[in-house]
């Protein structure tokens, strides 16, 4: 059995993960993959205990700093350990909203914790484990934070600053240049079918490399 | 100001901490020491919703290995930055229910662990902090466990198997050679007057030492 693809979709908000996640998911079923769709943080019944402490409004319960970083990783470890590695051992493609790049771009970029860290916690908790492909929605933070605000009742990370998104959308484009040949970036400013177009060029390439390797 | 002295209270099911810690504050409060008792899973709000996770009898969530490691010290950072170090700074003394030798006890021993993956993490979320002093609550396995039977209503941990605790009691003992300094052994096979005896005699020479300091 050939172990199937880890692919994750990573960008700030209001990038449109969601829509083209399923663009993704569409592409790999019709060439006959069996797609797991999941997310982060969460994905397993107790990532997603985790998720709401995370994503929680209250403010007694609401944590940043080390806490915050550790829940993410924990939240993971029992992602992977319970939905994904499992999924991609019996050779399904696994399609993943967010991962470790986002880890960096939000707690590291966003919240300036230590990338020394978040790389400790990275090699303890998933080993020589990586994504096979990233695909980065990337778009100014105004266009984002537009999209968002039309949608209403935002989580704790969309209440965010303005300046905080800048240094996640950063923090993304780095990481895309120390890893040009795991993450492709894909210009997500435009409308939905411009963006769909190049996303559904990124799905087919993984689908042919996939087929002749 | 002075700092407070940070003195932790570990040992298996059943050992009495929780009586005992009362004796320790008694004692402290009486020579005109400010006491902060806390307690670990918890002791602060994120980390008594982490604490919940971790306690869960429904199997859906009932985490082990990584998982289970990194709530933990995600709790215990939390616990650390908005309950205990700032206890210490204003020159209270923090009586903490179980600290990191329980993870090396349940997690290291009991789950089996790698010790270094807790010792990774004890650097990464405590820095250079270790408790002042650390009073190891002794007894047989047997002994402990039946006087939990008796409570009723037992926790995930609670529920382990006899080999489990034995693990854990090894661990706790192990531990107190590396640390002689540090972790002070009170025999608690006997009758509560008898042991409570030997934990006033402990938390009075806290005083005295602190005093003469």
């Amino acid at each position: 059995m050939k172990r199937g693809l880890f692919i994750t979709v990573e960008g700030g908000e209001g990038v449109g993960k969601t829509t083209h996640m399923e663009t993704l998911s569409k592409v790999f079923g019709a060439a006959g993959k069996k797609v797991c769709l999941t997310r982060e943080p969460g994905g397993s019944p107790v990532a997603e205990s985790i998720r709401k402490i995370l994503l929680s409004h209250d403010n007694n319960i609401s944590c940043d700093g080390m806490a915050e970083l550790l829940l993410m990783f924990a939240a993971r470890a029992d992602h992977l350990e319970s939905v994904i590695s499992p999924a991609l051992e019996v050779g399904d493609w696994v399609v993943c909203d967010r991962f470790t790049d986002a880890t960096y771009a939000y707690q590291g970029g966003g919240r300036g914790l230590d990338p020394q860290k978040i790389l400790t916690l990275e090699h303890l908790v998933q080993g020589e484990l990586q994504p096979d492909w990233t695909l980065l929605l990337d778009a100014p933070v105004e266009t984002g934070l537009a999209r968002v605000n039309k949608r209403g009742d935002p989580d704790r990370f969309e209440l965010e600053e303005r300046a905080f998104f800048e240094r996640v959308r950063k923090t993304y484009l780095e990481r895309a240049k120390m890893f040009p040949k795991r993450i492709r970036v894909v210009d997500a400013t435009g409308c939905i079918e411009e963006v769909s177009k190049a996303v559904v060029e990124f799905a087919n390439s993984l689908v042919r490399t996939s087929n002749g390797r």
